[in-house]
């Protein structure tokens, strides 16, 4: 049975001062490094072990990986790192306060960005201070300037389907270790969940997700590992 | 012009108590972190950037690279891990203190040991307890029990023509981070040293060594980067 487990990374300091993140690459905060390795510990004690682990390239996810792997004695495994497995792109929310937003905006319109599956929020201002479409790691790529969830879903099911299940399919036990939105993706993708449900779908930072999946790659169980 | 630079990891727990560590995965120390970040701070102030990272299956070895890349802001670089640069393996001393073993056999002979280019240690015993022999990490590889710097450099140079080679002439800036003596493997092909003066040849930890090299992979300078 193919092993797959989930981790949305640790706190990060943009969690914590309530701003939106999505590509900005903000690093964990001090509570963050303790969820990342307290997950490594829960996955060594309760046996679990990976064969391969895919990541973002941005460091909260980067380096909540590389914690839990040090706790599992297991820094050795080979990673993949790939954008597609990034954030959802906030567009010219990026770097704004949630709470100013909604007063700027309304709550309304606010509630309507961060929460309807399809609408993306307005795009970055080419040239702003939060714009990484000239950053060296996203060279040869089409950076988006804004996404909703459906577009984030749009580019990590592709890279779930021709890097991801085929290792699963080989046999090799996977963790992914990235960010609320691209793990929504996942989750609607392997649970069935509605495009109304998934965007109300929480997922908590640190807390590894195990899917017990099928040879067809379709979820029999999914569940907190803290739960079990 | 292809760029090479080559960090030996920060200090390690058995560097500070002088024992033989070998394949045994010890982690670094306080002072081994603070070398690996300054190893990084001095790499981007220097203007110094990768494209493709390499190391070694040893904790010591990947937390001194992920470290670096940290203060380089370049987590996100592809990195391969492979035991083919993992250290010179001590056989039956590994885990003894070295002063502990002169008293034992003589300073002649450990020196010998040490600083010979062809003579191996005493092998490991099979099932002792630093014997890494069915560690998962070593599956499908035929886990040495003991090796001379010369067996060391027996598999470093394949490694180092059949993937590292290709990436730096096709145009890759490359970082390595390794091991006293699988580092000094590379330094002997690409400085031409001889058998006798490479065992003798001290490979500071935490210090970046630039290696500039012409397109036949020639050594045309070698300096270390905290002397320019």
């Amino acid at each position: 049975m193919p092993t797959l487990v989930l981790i949305r990374h640790g706190q990060s300091a943009w969690n914590l001062e309530n701003r939106f993140t999505g590509w900005w690459d903000v690093d964990l905060t001090d509570k963050g490094v303790e969820e990342a390795k307290a997950a490594g510990r829960l996955l060594a004690e309760k046996g679990f072990d990976f064969d391969l682990c895919f990541t973002s390239v941005q460091r909260r996810a980067i380096r909540t990986l590389n914690l839990a792997l040090e706790e599992m004695e297991r820094l050795w495994l080979p990673v993949e790192k790939d954008w597609h497995l990034n954030e959802r792109h906030y567009g010219g929310l990026t770097g704004l306060n949630k709470a100013e937003t909604a007063a700027k905006h309304g709550d309304e319109q606010v509630h309507i960005w961060r929460r309807s599956f399809d609408v993306p929020p307005p795009p970055i201002e080419p040239g702003s201070e939060y714009d990484l479409s000239a950053d060296r790691r996203y060279a040869g790529i089409a950076v988006p300037a804004t996404e909703s969830l459906k577009d984030t879903i749009a580019r990590v099911l592709p890279y779930w389907e021709s890097r991801i299940v085929p290792e699963l399919k080989s046999g090799k036990r996977v963790v992914i270790s990235a960010h609320g939105n691209s793990l929504r993706a996942l989750v609607k993708h392997l649970s069935g969940i509605s495009d109304d449900e998934i965007t109300s779908l929480e997922i908590p930072t640190g807390q590894p997700i195990v899917y017990e999946l099928n040879d067809a790659m379709a979820a029999t169980d999914r569940y907190y590992l803290s739960e079990r």
